[in-house]
């Protein structure tokens, strides 16, 4: 019954999970924020950009699963928060000192706990509508990382997790495998998840701290197998 | 009384829908095509463009609210006429002699119509919904102008109302908390759909008349406090 | 009673349907493998660009007709399929030699007859709806269509279908129309389908040998009668 008393103390992490849903949209809201910066957009720009950052992978989530209400539609808050910081952001981000080292960690360390909340939180409510694991898995992925898709494209750029992220959407995927691993052994859903929410959250601060990547093997100098074939137009 | 009297008087204005809906539709539709002959899309690439332009942030709406059936598939004759021209705007578009500036403000008219049509709509559907007035008011927005976000996206531009526009989002957004604001004060739905309709295109026409724009505040040559985190691997 | 027979006849290629349908979602997940290649994605981003290719147009149309679960969500093999091809894709595909002329031919087939089946069963899925027949056919297209669509806009490249396809879109088109005309004969589902089917992959591979474009009609040297609008700010 060890395992039982942990699930309970685990429990109790859910009490946690409302503040770490509000940073991380908070973050996911400010990576959105600077990207529209960097672009020069105007307030509807950066809020809008702020907005698809925070809640594009959750609700493209919701709409593939047919839940409603949408998450940002039930918590009002958090729009209204986004617009509060895109105004603020607009008018006193370039009144900022550099942020020090010890900043930049937590923001990697919150986005990191965003990430892990919404693939575990994904992942679950796929398997509640009884969807087949991997299938299930990946809509951990996606609600963990289409927000950041969704920006990038929306800003005329390839997706940067498609292209040289630390292992963002891998750890998000590792996790969701470890949280339905510990599910299949019958634990208690509470334990398995905290088991999956650390499993991402360790290996993202892993992935960040060693720099690791996944490669990109293809090379332009050897031959092209579908060099004949009529590429794009299918 | 007097108000309810203006409110009677007003819901014979819901007569008008139709011909301002139909109008604006192919206002839109007319903005994706010249998008699209700017890009040089072939006939495929001009209908869909028109399409998605008249018809995507209704669509989107819809899709969020869980709508359906969705506004042109109930209307068969809006994707109809748009495609009829489409194939004129393919052959006849270059033969025609410079739109006459009367013509480009009756241009502008049809399109604020539209905007304030679709903008207290969206918020009146958002609000059956029993949908919170922030985000009802955001649903406006997103249905009447998500259709040109959609439009720059698909071919490859960053969407022009997240940087230059005449106000374009702010109007519609202003008019959905007018409409609220009115509705508030426990007057008549159609009252104060009109109130928040009126203020949409006054501040639109005006905006355009004095070329108002928001200010885009970020300058390149101020210390960035976010340039030593990872900006994009969020 | 002639073609009752053929109809019976004809059931009995239903029971190819998931051949067809496999081979398909294949050949479109190794386009999408294709093009995340050049842009020198790494296996996330080859995953799910083919993935995008693969189902993205089912997945739209079963978004917007609201049908659940969702096509590749009930088959959680075909997600699993191209996981695989894409990790020996990324590893193999640049040891492998020119693929014959004869392969490219098998490829444009496949390809033909998944688009001939992704057009009559989205057109079909519609009418089942009592959805009208324009609109019907349009979502033929758009199941037959739209991955590539998500695949070219998600890489940042105006899509390919919208320029110089080989009367891609246009086959489908015509193949839903092909299948309408004989159910309005009364003829059975299934002729009607197979006809319908037939038609696209025809057109296609005539297409194809002919190299059969839609004109592109716009200059930019005549005179644009909508030189004086303002024209992206709608």
């Amino acid at each position: 019954m060890a395992l039982d008393a942990i699930a309970d103390q685990l429990d109790r992490f859910a009490e946690f999970q409302y503040f770490i849903e509000a940073s991380a949209v908070t973050v996911s809201a400010l990576s959105g924020m600077i990207a529209a910066r960097e672009k020069q957009l105007d307030i509807v720009g950066t809020y809008f950009i702020a907005f698809i950052t925070a809640f594009g992978g959750g609700t493209l989530r919701d709409v593939l699963l047919n839940r409603r209400p949408l998450f940002w539609v039930s918590h009002q808050e958090y729009p209204i928060l986004i617009f509060i910081l895109s105004i603020l952001f607009l008018y006193y981000s370039q009144r900022l000192t550099p942020v020090k080292p010890l900043a930049r960690k937590s923001f990697n360390l919150i986005d990191a706990l965003g990430l892990a909340l919404f693939s575990i939180s994904g992942t679950s409510y796929a398997i509640a509508d009884r969807i087949p694991p991997f299938i299930a898995v990946l809509f951990g992925v996606i609600t963990g990382v289409f927000g950041g898709v969704l920006r990038d494209v929306t800003l005329i750029e390839i997706p940067v997790i498609f292209r040289q992220s630390t292992l963002y959407a891998t750890c998000s995927f590792l996790g969701g495998w470890t949280y339905l691993l510990f599910l299949s052994f019958k634990l208690s859903p509470s334990f398995a998840g905290a088991a999956g929410f650390t499993a991402v959250v360790v290996l993202r601060m892993l992935a960040l701290h060693y720099n690791l990547k996944l490669p990109v093997l293809y090379s332009k100098d050897v031959v092209d197998p579908f060099s004949r074939l009529p590429k794009k137009d299918l």
